[in-house]
């Protein structure tokens, strides 16, 4: 959090450099224009290349956008100090009660990305969360950090539904631990049967629910488990072209977050349902509609799926056209995912 | 608990007597049809009218849906006995391993509502939950009671980001609360925001985000909220006609769950944001679209809508054709929405 105020000071103290020294500011600012949205095959996901873009007071086309930039900066400041949370609805309407216009959300979630660009810092940092909350149990004793909450001690036990992965806990500090790996799963059918089986305890996990394409927040919380506890993380999802893209995501990242790098964990590993699996455990499965073949081509064509992992995946599924859910384990037994299927993935 | 295992023996037993009477066992159930489904004015809900299905197994077309219909009985009892929950989906998958079929899930759902009907209890209470999890948030000490977790006891201000409502926290016994009412939040954003507000001690409430339509367990859990400690249960969305449609589902329930009664809140009240709100507090608006207006005309034509309040709110919607966000309340700071706006709404 300090790192991120030191960040915004200078930011502000060098446009008022240059201001005391008669120069006309400006900024520059990493370009996050798709030409400079690289692939890094190395790193396994997007970066930015160097090329910037500056954003000048001595060009009066650039007025109205050097404002709206400098103008999120000093919210984000704001923010901090006062220990509050937004989100990317909330700083476009709040925009207009300061007299600076947006002309629509996309427009001031475009400068919010450049603030996040300009800084090295994400969104979530700056205190702008999305509305989307993930579900996690497991033995984790966290600190709360936040304000009127500086002493909160909990234990990820302590409700067998689960704890919603906000603003609060996303940023609250590790005390004690007890897990020794991350299973993120996709559907909450799933994530209550393996708190049901004990997963938990039988796979020392701390358990994820995702509720289908993994929230940001998840996501750095599952990149600050192996970051600062050095957890191994697996995906578990659904076996068909979106859950593939699930796990992918977390792996990889995406290309309009190239810029952010607390959200890619590569060596994360999806363990399945892989559509190997649906042959090799005989699941109950239903033939690809219309959209998953869509997706599926979608994918291949996709520079994260080129890993000869990956290419042979979807190769399966495009060979067989063949999808089966998580749920589909239930055929043999409530307690098969836990007795049998896991077991051999997590080896 | 007990009473559904009970109703479940009863039904058991049934059939049994007749058997050993030399009778072809068969059960009788209300009727879900369209035509059975009756608008109960007085009551504010839909209701089940008095039409009766009989199953019976000497109409060997009847065979399959009876035994369909009995094996859900029994896979109920077994998960109530044995602590573990389902979903819709996982029992669908597990009817094929126990040999009975059902040609889709669709097929599975209906029998689940027929067990329902015929018992006069709702899914969750036989261990089938739905997979959506709404959040909850406010002073209010809970001691579950599902297996492993006996005597556990959580204030449910445990954590600033709140506590999923899963089977488990549904299922619990109330112990102890320092709330005097119920706030259900459509939007993420704006459950934070009253949380970093202190929405919850200004205003003595247990706050419940649902994510949209609120799913059957915050729904029920309301119901519990209001049935079992009296608190008077309001409801803030968004202004527009899905927003209304939120707060009706949880005040009047639905047409497809007519027979189950633990879901509606007769007295449950919308706070807005009301269309009259969008003028009063000069809010930012946006235009209906075409999908807008559809919805709008769709709920003009429901019966639930035909109250004058109701009628009064569809209409100003009709002749003024705006809408307007939880979050365009932070077009006056991020704090209008606890120092003015509810303030107004709650008393």
């Amino acid at each position: 959090m300090k790192d991120v105020l030191h960040k915004l000071t200078l930011l502000g103290e060098a446009i008022c450099v240059q201001l005391e020294n008669g120069c006309l500011p400006f900024i520059e600012i990493p370009s996050r224009t798709t030409s400079n949205i690289v692939y890094d095959e190395m790193r396994g996901r997007f970066v930015l290349s160097g090329a910037r873009i500056k954003r000048t007071t001595s060009n009066v086309k650039h007025l109205r956008v050097f404002t709206q930039t400098v103008w999120m900066a000093y919210m984000a400041k704001r923010l901090i100090e006062e220990g509050k949370s937004t989100t990317l609805r909330d700083l476009y309407y709040m925009a207009e009660s300061y007299g600076v216009k947006f002309k629509d959300q996309q427009e001031s979630d475009s400068i919010i990305a450049d603030v996040e660009a300009l800084l090295g810092v994400s969104r979530e940092q700056l205190r702008i969360f999305p509305e989307e909350r993930a579900t996690i149990y497991g033995d984790l004793t966290i600190r709360y950090n936040v304000h009127g909450y500086e002493r909160t001690i909990l234990n990820l036990t302590a409700s067998p539904d689960g704890v919603a992965i906000g603003p609060a806990l996303a940023a609250a500090d590790f005390q004690d631990c007890g897990a020794e790996k991350v299973i993120m799963v996709e559907s909450g059918g799933m994530f209550t049967r393996l708190i049901e089986e004990k997963a938990h305890e039988k796979f020392k996990a701390v358990l994820i629910h995702t509720a289908g394409q993994a929230p940001r927040l998840a996501r750095h919380f599952a990149y600050r488990l192996k970051r600062e506890l050095g957890l191994p993380v697996y995906i578990f999802t659904d076996g068909d072209p979106w859950g593939a893209h699930i796990a992918m995501v977390i792996i990889s990242g995406s290309a309009n977050a190239a810029h952010v790098d607390s959200l890619v964990i590569p060596d994360a590993k999806w363990i399945g349902i892989l559509p190997t699996d649906i042959e090799d455990y005989r699941l109950p499965f239903e033939k690809f509609n219309e959209k998953d073949w869509k997706r599926l081509h979608d994918l291949m064509a996709d520079p994260r799926y080129q890993s000869p992992f990956w290419r042979n995946q979807l190769k399966k599924f495009e060979e067989e056209g063949k999808k089966s859910e998580q749920q589909a384990l239930s055929i043999y037994g409530l307690s098969y995912v836990t007795e049998k299927y896991l077991p051999e993935k997590l080896i």
